[in-house]
């Protein structure tokens, strides 16, 4: 399942606050024998990768492999029914009256936030039989793609021939703020410059906005998420992973003319699907080098550390009911990646993905080689090697100091916030370290002054592993770590630290950031004190990684242009969390010399739960084991296929040839984990929720016979 | 708990197959601010650290802290009323009729054997209500100490001046059996000659052994271990992990002169207690280079790897309940050992245990420096840092190939008993690898035609791990690490070699031993072959690998004898499975700021089955729920005391000043885990089960009359 994870797990696990890709950093992703990598421009592509731009679809690919032509009418229509969520997902309009449908788990932080007390909407489910028992959405944003424009020559000519670096960066930007405001001038609506293949193109995409929008209905979430981190990113499934909106305009449902008719025979086996939605972000186009960094570094750590932090929180929070509560959200982040990594990992150990990334490497050097841009490219691929050796070096001490890892802990995030931001707001915008910008600054706030509740127990216990990595790694006499723990053992150092600390105390927050560095300075709090310590050290590998990170990116453009070059829009560009349509049939698949079928059943889902006993987490919400007998047991339940698809894509309709809704994506199986820096399709697949499924739950489990009789003759009854 | 760990565990998690030792790798510790190493000859001691034997007993410790006079006839009573179980841990006699009290967890191998498919004691307990009704156990062998001779000087002239290395030590051995056989002769007794003080001192042991020993009482294990893995290691706790035998000569009874008087008052908190066991192996004397391996690589290898291996069985477990099934053994193996290793490895981080073992070791070499043997001691510890230098450079990979980690299947163990007895076998018995010994033969067919189930599925997602862990570790680009992999990923490879090995097939293993080297060859099997492909450099690892610890044995053998002639029997040796004494008073610690109580009471019990709902392992037996308003809720349950034990200790006798029996040895906390290498007594606590708790049980809820009279009276009613 793809729910974000928290906020402890993306502060310090994995990765310092980075922009919009953290959204997608543990949703689905998709994996190949990535021979497209070796397809040059006209070449034919012998598997179904690629998140396709509308404005540069795959025609002739779909032409030649499956008969298909796509149309214009084709594609505009399933463009302009195609949504995105700004809460990091993707949904389809399926009725002339602004229904939309989504994930459960797209949808799952505003349910939340719908909930209270007397309501608990994601245990208990929802549904309005009226319109006027629809809930309005507290801060959901929905896009709607409405044209493309290829403005790579006007943002081209923008950066003058002799500039470079940061220079070209801040002309860049000036000319894409010229045409965004232009076209908003122009249109009235939303529009952005997206930058594709790594600065091969740019092109502006206008887009129409609802911000009023309403829930319909939501399955509980037992039923959507049936199966928990066992199930999760497995086959085969039974989730009913879905949940519908309606969009209003001036305080009515809006009149929507693209919508996806909803399909009543769905697929069956081999039936070609295309997936149109918003992949968030993939790496297709690392180097070897950066691979091996993965590989060698970065996954050896990574891996041992969630499976260290996930034992500890299980057995914490087996000694006592309350631990376990306290420790539940931290604890689903990290079984959430373990898979996600477990995956890729395995990903970079296997030949079936590696050794088609290495031979298409070397083809494309080699002919890059006898193309004027030859050079430039084979001294992009040094740099890249360059940087990718310093951040061997650093990474281990990096992720420690700068990500935090060696603090692991809520309290450590405030004190450290409370010190920089002292140390940071004086300077002026432009010099500050990012986070601390103006344009930041309500959201930082808000997250610095947050009554969220943190526990000093589970702190202390995250604490004393973190210290206690940290000495394993460092060495235990490495001066550093000898000045952390300050003469205490792990254990005692934590809870010296988190006893001492006034940090979980919102108003002394508030009082320190108005008193800035001097009175962050007076507090002589020791957890503060501790990230002064470390804050030099910490400082100035960020700055290392940084650079390194700079050099990759204008490596990669100078590579992006040369391929671009060289294969043009035959390929496609990198997720960017902007509209992709991908291809592929419905298909079961291999597994350890099984047979796994394309598709579940609802009697699965009773077996399943029969299996486990009704135990958590196969039990099965009291409604769905009451009505058992009036459900159609064969009705088929997930699928899976083999379009290409990334975190972001969660809540993609799934359509058939006649553009009409069959499914909707909602994760994908371990083996497409991978589908950061890879696709594959002999094993990879994605998993969606059947329509005829959901059709058949609304029906007979939640008995919404307005709602469905809505969705099957795509408008609203009266 | 101290249960011995699974035989996947003991082949591969931890260490190739060892002597004893093996018994109590995962048994209960103690730690402590070891001043006691700083303190020579006759200075005090400042905390009660010491296994002491029964012939040098620390009389003068306890008159001078405690005022108590260890007299010759309570020592010997107490002596003669204790007893070591062959397997692997302690007990006593509690009657004049024979009846010998021990942890249920000492019993559980025994009472497993004695179930069958209609009567799961372990599930549901037993008690013989006559002796008609006692069950003979399968294969227990009871052992009681009756005298200690010091034969030193009778030892040490056998070993003539000039003999060194191999010679020495074949030499020594040959005196040694002399002086066995003799005393065999003498006194029909079982005769052991004892190496103590890493060879400072040798004692003859003698004692007397019972053969048929049936069992009287065993509580549902359920009961015994109540809190499992969660409460494992921890205080407070409500285990009543006890279980009765009766000893027989004869066919009757035994009768027993020396056994414990029952105590009906119990202790209260500050009481002096006795413990008499046989705590199985320490390692006090580990230098600080040693102790430097053990923290800067064992640990950082063995701690994660642990906690990998639990996350995968916990996440393969929870898809399918056989799974879990298949999983459990092996789990619970590994729970065990990763709360003993988190456990050691605190206590590696601890400045409170670390910095007075550095200033023992300085302060030791000072003193020896001082004396003749000063320099044969300073060039001992050199040539202890030498080898484990060549230690720490191949520690990883010793473990991956030798210790079979890389190739984690009972599977692979078999391939590689197989591939090794073909080639071992025909060389002369004193030439093999010594698991080929001819001694060892009955033993090896044993375990190699065992028919104990192996399922393929869990062999499979285990030999994927550790082929991952192969990788990340050697580096995927290793030339073995190819050679291993074959150009298949880690679960490709795994996939192949369980599905096209034969070695799971008894009937097939058997041809192929008898065939020999040519057959093994002949079968072409793939992890026969995948074995043979490892096996020279594994052979080689393990030749460098013993030879260092060759070195370090002999090494320490020189600093011991230094030690000795310095301290004498003043200071405790090292423990070797051997009758000891240790002591200390009842007494609660405090923890993370809490003060934790000595006692624990029946109340208790109820009120953390009651926290967790009675869900397991929390969970309590129908009759303990049923009869709970009977019992008496303040009686005491378990209590924690500073006494120095280590695994091997479960079951041993806690006795009073006056000798009598006031509970029973079962666990150490947490803090207590680092005993392997230091004593410890602000944190870390023996943990008992309270005589009143036992009675109070056998009482209310077994409605165990006769044997609550008899253990109460210390004889048959009749």
């Amino acid at each position: 399942m793809t729910a974000p994870r928290s906020a402890r797990e993306a502060g310090f696990l994995l990765a310092p606050p980075a922009g919009v890709g953290h959204l997608f950093a543990t949703m689905k992703l998709r994996v190949i024998l990535p021979a497209l990598l070796l397809a040059m421009a006209a070449a034919p592509v012998r598997a179904d990768e690629g998140m396709w731009l509308f404005s540069a679809p795959p025609r002739a690919q779909v032409k030649a492999k499956y008969g298909f032509e796509l149309t214009d009418a084709w594609l505009e229509h399933l463009m302009k029914s195609s949504v995105r969520f700004n809460s990091g997902g993707s949904g389809s309009f399926v009725s002339a009256d602004g229904l939309v449908i989504t994930n459960h788990h797209v949808a799952s932080d505003d349910i939340q936030k719908l909930s209270d007390e007397r309501n608990n909407y994601l245990r208990e489910g929802f549904l309005a039989r009226t319109p006027a028992e629809e809930r309005k959405a507290v801060d959901l944003e929905l896009n709607v793609l409405q044209s493309i424009e290829d403005v790579t020559a006007r943002v081209n000519a923008g950066v003058p021939a002799g500039l470079a670096g940061a220079d070209a960066a801040a002309a860049r930007r000036k000319v894409v703020a010229e045409i965004e405001k232009e076209s908003l001038a122009k249109t009235g609506l939303r529009s952005d410059v997206v930058t594709l293949y790594q600065g091969g193109a740019y092109h502006l995409y206008r887009f129409k906005k609802y911000t009023d929008v309403r829930l319909v209905w939501a399955p509980e979430q037992q039923a959507a998420f049936f199966g928990g981190d066992p199930d999760n990113f497995e086959f085969p499934r039974f989730n009913l992973d879905a949940a519908v909106y309606r969009a209003y305009e001036d305080g009515k449902p809006a009149r929507i003319t693209n919508f996806l008719k909803w399909s009543a025979a769905g697929t069956k086996e081999g039936d070609l699907t295309f997936v149109s939605g918003h992949p968030g972000s993939t790496n297709r186009q690392f180097t070897l080098a950066e691979l091996g960094f993965l590989r060698d570094v970065q996954y050896p750590y990574v891996v041992p550390r969630l499976k260290r932090l996930e034992v500890l929180l299980l057995s914490w929070g087996a000694r006592a009911e309350e631990n376990a509560r306290r420790a539940k959200d931290d604890l689903f982040g990290i079984q959430n990646s373990r898979k996600v990594y477990d995956g890729r990992q395995a990903g970079l150990f296997s030949p079936a993905i590696m050794d088609p990334k290495a031979a298409a490497e070397a083809a494309f050097r080699r002919q890059a080689a006898g193309r004027p841009e030859g050079r430039d490219v084979e001294a992009a691929y040094g740099r890249i090697a360059e940087a990718v050796a310093t951040q061997r070096r650093i990474y281990l001490r990096y992720r420690q100091l700068e990500g935090g890892h060696a603090f692991a802990s809520d309290s450590f995030g405030l004190a450290r916030n409370l010190l920089r931001a002292g140390d940071e707001l004086p300077k002026p915008n432009g010099e500050r370290l990012k986070e601390f910008g103006d344009a930041r600054r309500e959201s930082f706030e808000l997250q610095l002054f947050s009554a969220k509740p943190i526990h000093a127990d589970l702190e202390t216990v995250m604490l004393t592993e973190a210290l206690t990595i940290l000495a394993e790694l460092s060495g235990f006499n490495d001066p550093l770590v000898q000045k952390v723990l300050a003469g205490r053992s792990p254990a005692n150092r934590a809870a010296d630290l988190i006893t001492g600390t006034q940090v979980r105390d919102v108003a002394l927050r508030k009082r320190l950031h108005a008193g800035g560095a001097a009175a962050v300075k007076a507090a002589n709090d020791p957890l503060i004190e501790l990230a002064r310590l470390v804050d030099a050290e910490s400082r100035e590998l960020r700055k290392q990684w940084e650079a390194a990170e700079e050099t990759k990116q204008q490596a990669h453009a100078v590579i992006g242009r040369a391929r671009f070059a060289l294969e043009g829009p035959d390929r496609a560009p990198d997720a960017t969390f902007t509209l992709r349509l991908s291809y592929g049939p419905v298909h079961g698949y291999e597994e350890g010399g099984r047979r796994i079928p394309a598709y579940t059943t609802i009697a699965g889902l009773y077996a399943r739960n029969a299996e486990h006993r009704d135990r958590e987490p196969f039990n099965l919400p009291a409604r769905w084991l009451e009505r058992k007998t009036a459900l159609d047991a064969a009705t088929p339940f997930n699928f899976v296929h083999t379009p290409d698809i990334i975190g972001g894509n969660s809540g993609s309709p799934v359509v058939n040839r006649a553009g009409e809704f069959v499914g909707i994506i909602f994760d994908g199986n371990i083996q497409s984990l991978v589908g950061d820096f890879a696709y594959e399709d002999t094993q990879a697949r994605a998993i969606s929720v059947d329509c005829r499924a959901i059709i058949e739950a609304l029906r007979k489990v939640y008995r919404a016979d307005a709602l469905t009789g809505e969705l099957l003759a795509g408008r609203r009854a009266n």
